[in-house]
């Protein structure tokens, strides 16, 4: 089967490669139709590893994905061959304790698309439990669909804030994840969301939608807006969404007494942390590691309006010029949020 | 000063009557603009008594009202002159236990503006401790600031329900208070909200807002609408805002294993209760009292443009056409939501 | 192989019956070592019948349970032969949309021991999943791992009642669950928990226990009694374990404003609710079905010596007696609190 | 008045000063009766500051009060003369934001004894408001009641925690405020608190407790008797009392997936801190300022003998050897936990 291959660090190559496509009871075997970019697929591209997880063999690429059913496991119910679904890319042991408690996203035995050594699925059909899959409401496109997995880490955000109706929220860094969490923050019940960036070009893509207004820190401070608009007050919820150190610096001066900190960004490195600064406004602090039981609403929130992905599509490339894809999204314009791979007919 | 004073059960009368004054230290004074009419304030024109408060002697209707600030008392900080603002209508003391745990509503010793024997706002100018008063912010009207208490009704169910972004959420009851609750949990990150009610006028209204779907229950059930648009789930949370005793029948079909039910609308009887159908699914349940906190951030959903309240305000009335005003009300047509008064220069 | 079979209603036998026996990749066998009598136990026995849940054929009885590992499925790990073990009764299907939100309790598919059609455990060995299975510290004898299972009900109790350090609860019934529920409560965070019955002795067996004050309703008001401890402010959880409709007559007079009422009890019928009395204090109430991630905890507050269960093993028999074990436990004897049978070896 | 005057870095003295005795219409009058040492008090001495507070005139030392009420406010209720009280050293606006929110603590306006400017009380006579003054249970001890003040930091460090029954906790640092910690942790609901220190000493007094177990990080590490205790899964929340920014190396691998991380200690520089190692457990991490609501419920669980403070008060001085206690203080024997003060005829 051709899949994009990451044959080492740097190297991609669209090929033929043999996947298990046996299907399981409890499994659906899925035709993809449209696979977006990640940054972590380019970071593995580029530089072969994210902390841990090292590329030691050939992988295929590729975790946001949009397909169609096209055979149902014999303990399957729920679906049918032609049901147009997404898929939630980790795979946690059911039984494990992590699983158990509903926190299945941090189960140290999750088995992750496109994280070495597991595959991803860049390539024309995968076997997947059906359980980890989600029908996709007629209304929304299998772009749409794509678009899922990468809205979820947002909507993970913006579930563990706990936000309540009304909350200011502000978002650091204004990259594809900044977006997705402003927008979850958003549909999830905020009344108003400063985003953050050095960057105009993607301020200019968060500044689109009503409700988001952007900051660009390049011109003025953060905190001084944020206490402009807040009379003092400070926002309810702070996402650090840019991964930069940098964040934290003063992080604690954008957010009100008894307030939030959200930890979305990765880090590279250890960051220096103002303990004192947190405590004396009494802060929570909260961390994002993926996302759980978010799907299903995630496809809510698409179909019924409130939130529109698609501004954030900026272009899409046929199967075969997906290793342009990738060259493209490792060039890092700062215009490009989203870019996403048709597979099969689908790119015809 | 001319006030509407309700004189006994069923007389109403716009006449001069004695109230104080003077600004203490931590308070304003402030020229009423609008005042909206209440079910409450109606239920104590037409029946004297609301529960345990029983009107004994004349009191000042009207507790839903927006103004400006002529008078800053000498400890007040914030507010100045000219300042455009709504009013919270209960004072707490801020020493007792539940106001240091930041319920302040359920103080028992809350003074609450037309709840007898307290007077009310249907008057000229009123003074009011400046701790719960909030500005309007320069794009929220007058009007829509009289439609602050109210919409914090649904706001306060919004917040004690707990809405994880996404939630699916069914509102018993198409009254003006259900539609309040309605709004407050599409704007605090439900994706979807069922309404439900036998009237046709009244579940148009709501049908109105993007994002509510209306079910008349004369005509289909809306445990089958819910089960069937959930995938036979259920919704999440679950407002009862109907304050009918048969709304319980049946309610715990409407909700998902471990879903929240929400009780706002308030029963003159005690209703029976499955209490194994809660416990079956292991229901939670939340109640709502008035509200606390909540002001602030309603004004923030309204500036902010994720809340409309407009559509709602079906007519306005000057203030020597008040008494007009309560009849109307008392009248109950199901398409009146919400009557205003305007005071003084307001009313010309 | 032998087992305590409930043949219809009223009718016993100890007799040999057919059991699956194959351990799958996931499970374990365990052979039985002691099994407490359960409440349900003993109404099947008496009726039949619990609620929707009818005998139709056969069944063998018994939930409660604590045994030895004596064989392990290829694909455990975690458990050896001769580990000692408690099980957990109910098996939900992992991949359930509840399961996987960690409330695998409210799963409608789970399959619960003793509860029509499923077999219970009265019999010498039993398959069961790994998953579901604890290991006993060295310091919990077999008669304390066969009383986690009640206990693990009083502890989902504590758990949704969300106990901050220090509160003060009521428990409404000194049966067998109204004790599990005080002393999880007490372990649980609580400062002081007040029981109330009219039985004497259910008390006393709750009066054992320090920080537990008994209270005799037919001799005095437990609404005064709480006044009088909390100085008129009410407990911060009242956990109702009676299953008496009347209990919840004036169930809000018992609970501070903002504070939390937990329904454990199962009324046959509906109850009288006071919707109004609720709102007025804008209470939270939680319901308990079972319990899900509780055997750990409850076996770590055993092993630590916070909670004591033994003085609740009223009476041990040997299997041969089993019979007349639920005899006496049918017979309703208000000093017996648990009644445990020996199986196999364990009952020489 | 005489009283404790820390007269400028180092220099102590023992001499009258002028004090605002005047009793307002919601306060108390109170005669002191005990006064513990607490570490601010003593670094106030040793260094003059503490973060941005800085002293620059005489102060009086002391926030760890317990007397009796010597006069009566005229809008006060609840108390009488005679009344033995411990008092909360905080005092906020209560019309504040924070305060409305019932988040007093981190209210910016707080005055709080001994913090410059705001004079303590090591003095015999204090005025405070009733609103924080609590009435000591009569098996309480004037020495328990001037305790009630740093246990109530462990206390609302095992609030925000939101400890579920049987939690296993880890603290690091076994000083008074790590062992106040473990003791609310126990009593709030922890099966186990494992606490580690290098000082054998320190542990010594926290080993008098049953349910606290010691471990020397000079002799084993923390992480791996955690991960032996726990089956290698974690503990369910970890509390750094230590205030040393190496406690910070490696927290993660304390903590089980999905746990919590309590920051109680105050490092006085930044501190390096791995977010990508708190991100991939998506652990909550909480700050803890003072404490907020904590007196009532501090005392109830003393009052209730499960929390027993006397073994932790090393020693106790007559107020005209105060000074005497706090170079006993200064010199920071590790055996020392609390030191205590009698103040006038106490002293006796």
């Amino acid at each position: 089967m051709k899949a994009l291959v990451l044959e080492e660090k740097g190297v991609l190559a669209l090929r033929d490669i043999d996947l298990p496509l046996a299907v399981g009871a409890s499994e659906l075997k899925i035709k993809i139709h449209t696979v977006g970019v990640c940054g972590s697929d380019v970071h593995y591209y580029t530089h072969g590893a994210i902390g841990p997880y090292v590329l030691r063999e050939p992988m295929v690429l590729g975790h946001e994905a949009a397909g169609t059913v096209i055979e149902v496991g014999s303990a399957v119910s729920g679906f049918k061959v032609g049901d147009r679904v997404c898929m939630e890319p980790g795979i946690p042991d059911l039984s494990s304790r992590a699983s158990k408690l509903g926190i299945y996203n941090v189960d140290p035995s999750v088995r992750f698309w496109a994280t070495p050594p597991i595959h991803g699925v860049l390539t024309s059909e995968v076997v997947h439990p059906a359980a980890f899959t989600y029908k996709l409401p007629d209304n929304v496109s299998f772009a749409e669909g794509a678009m899922v997995e990468p809205f979820a880490i947002g909507m993970q955000a913006a579930a563990r804030a706990r936000i309540a109706p009304g909350d200011v929220a502000a978002v650091i860094g204004s990259g594809p994840i900044g977006i997705m969490v402003a927008l979850a923050a958003l549909a999830g019940g905020c009344s108003r969301v400063f985003i953050s960036d050095f960057s105009a070009p993607k301020l200019a893509i968060a500044a689109q939608y009503s409700g988001i207004t952007p900051v660009n820190i390049g011109e003025e401070s953060f905190a001084e807006v944020i206490a402009r608009e807040t009379n003092g007050w400070g926002a309810d919820v702070v996402f650090e969404a840019s991964g930069s150190p940098k964040a934290y610096d003063g992080i604690f001066d954008l957010v009100r007494p008894g307030g939030a900190i959200v930890m979305v960004g990765l880090p590279v490195d250890k960051v220096s942390f103002d303990v004192a600064g947190a405590i004396s406004k009494e802060i929570r602090i909260e961390t994002v590691f993926r996302y759980a039981n978010i799907f299903d609403r995630a496809l809510q929130l698409i179909a019924s309006g409130k939130v529109d992905l698609n501004p954030l599509i900026t272009e899409t490339f046929a199967f075969d010029k997906s290793i342009e894809a990738f060259e493209r999204a490792a060039a890092g314009n700062p215009s490009d949020v989203k870019l996403q791979i048709l597979l099969g007919d689908a790119a015809v």
